[in-house]
């Protein structure tokens, strides 16, 4: 069984373009905030703590794959419902589902690694086991 | 033998997170830069000057995929190298590489489709057959 | 007497730069979406609806001044709340200010005008005298 | 005698909103880039490094002012023409002014102070003496 939050987003003026709709680059940015959302939801404390406890960066994405269904406006909100589909050792997978009440606008994957600073070269990012405690709190 | 071109970009302040590296979805952002720069380049006109005479509003992405290989910051200059891989009866597939200098930051697809406004409803946009005359610039 | 709104702001990671705080302009386009809401509040209806429906294409900016007194971070939410302090023939001045509880975060003016399309040359925004229906509403 | 710099920005389709035009607060974003541009013209390091070396973070906004004349819109190029105008003991302005060829299309000024991360709280931020080799290059 796994968590699923929805992360409720008003959309507006400056967030379309001359043809009047969403421009696209919002909804990763929309994702981005469900994907925080999500690990809030779930209990874990935000990044900036626990990259002073234990000084996890974050989850930078190393991939994306949205496809984009229907087109959204200003005026109108929309819902991303967010899950962690899969988990590797160092990565895992968030899916997200953007909808407008019965409508699907766009669905799509992120491929999220957990970071650190690296101990050697704190301007460095390297890769690290997921959590389990976070893990835990997310399934 | 397809046409290439290369859209330069120089990374602010303003683009980076927290982790003081690019915020992801402005890669979208520059790629979408690239597209239009890639036509340009192919001497098609502004979308706003085929909207006033043919009706053609631009090309939407349908789907994006991007793996993320390597983070940039500001003060640094990236450099964006696009092409269309391949062509559809309303789609085509955009190919983007991200790189900066010899190193591969990002790369990625997008599926675009061209759009004109719905004659029986302005407000409503739809796709349209891939014109000759753009197809025949870019390739 | 003066209607005033308060348009709520959830702070958002990819909302902060590098050095961990709201990149300045956000708070711009905030002030730019808690003006809409003021006038949504307001009962005025979309301008994607009163371009339609009158030719009114919205309130562009003629100037903004704004002070910053304390940064806000990603995990905090803030609240703008609008007014509008004087009316002109063609123009009229917002007051915005933005708390994090009881901490006041910045404030600012706007210095917006009403504008149409100019009947003559569609691609051409001229202002216009407010319209006294909409400013009954916002009064 | 101010020394001056121009920063060139390429007008791209997502910075324009649905009336065409560019969204006013990305003005304030280029208008950041061209305070860095400045800088570094004047040989100041990335305050990437000073943050490194001297514990400088960088010259946040304290108020910002600006009067919008004309608008752009994306295929556009504009240059921004930025100088310091005045300099206090821990603050100073900054004055922009944005063009399009002889078009003079907003001008503003940013009042910012250098700031360093208390030493006694690294998430605190605090206003500190202009540095005086910065104001000598800058001069």
């Amino acid at each position: 069984m796994s968590k699923s939050n929805v992360h409720r987003v008003d959309v507006h003026f400056g967030d379309c373009d001359p043809a009047g709709i969403v421009f696209f680059p919002n909804f990763s940015r929309w994702m981005d905030e469900a994907s925080l959302a999500f690990f809030k939801a779930c209990g874990v404390p935000p990044w900036r703590e626990l990259l002073a406890t234990r000084g996890i960066v974050g989850t930078p994405v190393l991939e994306i794959h949205t496809r984009f269904h229907k087109a959204a406006s200003y005026g109108e909100t929309i819902e991303i419902q967010t899950k962690i589909e899969s988990w590797a050792a160092k990565t895992f997978v968030h899916r997200h589902r953007v909808r407008r009440g019965g409508d699907l606008l766009c669905e799509g994957t992120e491929v999220r690694a957990f970071v650190m600073r690296d101990p050697a070269d704190a301007a460095r990012l390297r890769a690290m086991p997921v959590p389990e405690d976070i893990k835990a709190l997310c399934t």
